[in-house]
Parts: structure tokens; sequence; C-alpha cells
């Protein structure tokens, strides 16, 4: 049964580096957006045990362990949807940048490995190589849902267009980025990347970031935001930890592919 | 000789309906950033013409014609490179939007016909139908000068990520693209795109605009825009009448490829 209005919700919570207050966290903000009747629940980017390297690599953890156990009853307890941010995980002596998506059932609705990772050094700014601890994935990931198609990716992924474009050409409908944009990228690239890749795509666009934690050695820039298919910011966080909500009005993605058809426009033969 | 440090200007010139008008004021303005020593020069589109579709219909001529005539001269005269905004140019009956480049010789360096055209319809916004009149164009320009490579493209090509990306991959280092956003478009859009092109590409976005004339038919936006390889805004014109100038640091250049190494960790075969 396909819905024209979807509440989505997204849980900046300020993750740190014990995982155990970062869950008991993550059931709270979850359960509060539940109770706020969101279809739809976010979490950010590596949300279980923040973006230090050494407590990635040390918390990382397979599918059926504490955090997506915890996951999947939240899914079922909230009937929602539960993009659940990402978080370190362990298969076969890889660790991996994963993002665990449920259903309302409270079963594992798709998985998504982050492809492309985080290896900058930029003068007078941050330095950081992901690379170090996560193996990268290889799949584009589009999920069909009971009320719409949800393309996901994680943070760094959402630099490269063509990633954006491949899950709209698989029907995304909204795309939703579990991020840490930090204090170097963030005020200068959050909020433009975010709108243009909505506006070129003519899809919703949802970047979840942690809540900003100066005591922590990778600071994240927060700012959450949810984008319309006309590039507008239609709800944004401040960089404190809280649940922002936005309506997902399928009618006028609608609305806006037909009056500026960008994606009928495209000539694929020439590029 | 490569030369790392190039002076850019864009003349945003207010077009009109009268073409005599709209040369003489073109040849001013070139002159004018010619004296202020440019090495490149842009004008806006549709400079000779204005927007008005019946006035690109009868104003419209070939490569030889008045139009080209002085820009070859302009160029020649202001040893620039002239990327000539665009034109309405007549072949064999059939109407394009095109840009000629000329090279400091005066000699024609490149041509770029528009590929994608603008037919729209926004409610409680703008209309147009740009097909009614124009031909597109099916290449993608990319020219090699001595100084540096330019990717050209027109108004409504620069949507489409997938033509600046091929550009980038021709080796191009400043995306050029005459426009004219209008007022439904260009408050939305207009700053966020060029932004995002040049910082996905790690480029240099030039976007010249014609002065906004609130006479006209078509209310061109202006806000010309020079934007450097982070997406930072470095010129950026007001609605009127005007030159503005930008320095493009192709060491600059060097250094953000280096440091945020976007172009390197492009995964091609994923998507």
């Amino acid at each position: 049964m396909s819905k024209r209005k979807i509440k989505l919700a997204i849980c900046q919570l300020k993750s740190g580096i014990e995982k155990e207050k970062n869950l008991k966290k993550a059931e709270n903000m979850v359960k509060e957006a539940g109770r706020d009747s969101a279809d739809i629940i976010v979490l950010p980017e590596m949300f279980n045990t923040s973006l230090d390297m050494s407590v990635i690599k040390s918390g990382a953890e397979s599918f059926g362990g504490p955090t997506t156990d915890l996951l999947s009853g939240l899914a079922r307890k909230t009937e929602s949807i539960l993009v659940g941010g990402s978080i370190p995980e362990k298969e076969a002596e890889k660790i991996y940048n994963t993002s665990f998506i449920f259903a309302k059932d409270g079963s594992l609705a798709a998985k998504h490995r982050k492809i492309h990772l985080f290896d900058v050094d930029i003068e007078g700014g941050i330095s950081y190589k992901e690379s170090s601890v996560i193996t990268p994935g290889n799949k584009v990931t589009v999920l069909k849902t009971d009320i719409c198609k949800i393309g996901v990716m994680i943070c760094y992924d959402m630099r490269f267009p063509e990633l954006s474009r491949a899950m709209v050409d698989m029907g995304a409908e909204i795309l939703i980025t579990p991020a840490a944009f930090n204090m170097t990228t963030g005020p200068s690239h959050w909020h433009i990347t975010s709108r243009v890749r909505a506006l070129d795509n003519q899809v919703f666009f949802i970047a979840a970031s942690p809540a900003r934690d100066e005591n922590l050695k990778y600071v994240a820039y927060g700012h959450s935001l949810c984008v319309d298919p006309w590039g507008r910011i239609i709800s944004e966080a401040t960089e404190k930890e809280e649940i922002i909500y936005c309506t997902i009005d399928l009618d006028y993605l609608d609305k806006i592919r037909k009056s500026l058809p960008l994606l009928k426009h495209l000539k694929k033969d020439l590029y």
C-alpha cells in the first residue's frame, strides 16, 4: 500500500566512545521518534562508537550482535523502517562501515557497506585515513519498502554524484545518508552537497549527523538535514543532540519531476 | 607555455532586443576587460539578442556574420581567449544556441552548441520552451589553450552533473558556462549548482549571466559567479551591468585535488 506522505525522523545523537551509553541513547531517541509516529527513523554514522579510529576498531561487531539485535527490536516496537546509521561491522576478520536497515517487522531489509573511504589530508584542517581500519563495500544499495524506494549511502559516498544518480536510476525517491562531516568539511560543503544531490536527482535527501562533541578526536559537524526535490532545506538540526522531523511528500516529488523534467532531459548517450 | 595564475573577466552585460546596441556594449566591455589584462574574457548566454524567443529567431546568424566577426577581432585586439557567450547560430535552416570561442590570434578555437534545451513549466514561476526554436547540439566541448584546458557548456547544460564530469574526465580545469537563469530558478539554484559543480569536479566554475532587466520578457537573474575548486565563491556580480574579475590559480587546483582526492577516489566500475 503506497502512502504519499511519509513522516521521517533523524535522531542526531551525541555518540561517545562508550558503546553501552550510545546504545541506550539510541534506544531512547528511536522510541521517542516512534511515539511521534515516524514512519522512517534514521541514525547517524558510527552512532554506536563515535568516529575515533581506535574505538571503531575495538567496537566492531557482527550482524546478530548487540547493536543489530537492538535495532531489529526497535524497528519492530516502533513499527518503523529503521535506517540504523552505520556501525563497524566485523566479518571474516575484516571491518566494514555498514548501515543495517530494518523493516517494520524487525527483519533485515538491506545493508549498505560504505563504498568510498575517507582518506584525506587537508592542510590546516582534517587528516583521516579510514582505509587503515575499514574495508570498502562494492554494492549500490536501493531497497523497496511498502511505502517508497530508499537509496542508502554513508558519508563520503555522497561526494560522488555518480552514486546518487545510480540509486535514482534504480528508482530511489529518498536518499538517506548517515554521515559525519567534520569542522573543516562541514561548514564548507555539507549544505550545498546535500541540496544539490536532492536537486539534481529530484529526490528527498536526508543527511543524518551525530551531534557535535568538541571533546572527541573527530568532531562531527551536526546540522542533520532534510532537503526536498527542489533543493530546499525543509528541516535542519542545530549542532546539539536532538530529533528533527520532516514530511516526505511523494506528490511534491512527482510535481517537481514534471515541471522541471531534469531526469527526462538527460542525454545519457553523450556522456 | 603554461601559466599558473590566469586572470579571468566576466562581462555581465545587459542585453536588450536591439542587436546593434548589444554588440556595441559587448565591444566596449570586452575592450575594457582587455585593458585590465584579462587572459580569458567571458560573455553571457544570448548576449546579442536577449532571451526573448522571437528575437532569438529573427536575430540568428551564421559563423562569419557580424557577431562572430566582431568577437574574432576583439580576441585579437585584446590578445585574450574570448568565450563569446552564446548566440543564435543559423546553419542549414536550423538554429542552435552556440558559444563560439576565439583564440588570442582571433581564430576560432572551438564552438559549443547547447545540448540540453530548457523546456520547463513551473507552476507560479517560469514557462519556457527553448526547443520550439533551437536545435540541440550533441558534442561535449573541451578546448586546450596555451594556458589551460577549458570546458564550455551553456546554461541548462550545467544542470546535468554527467556533462561537467565528462569535461573534467577530458582534462578540463575550468568549466565556463554562459547562462541566464531566471527569477524562479536563479534565487533557488544558481549558487548551489555552480558551487557543487566546482566542488565535485575540483575545477574552477565560471557562470556568466546577463545583467537583470525587468522590462524584458525573460528576466535574467544576474549574479555572475566565479567559484574555486573548494566550492568557494571568489567573485560575484550584483544583478546590475558590470565586469567582474577573478584569478584562476592552477596551483591551488592541484593542492585541492591532492588534499581531498575526490577524482582519485571515484569508483567508476560501480556506477
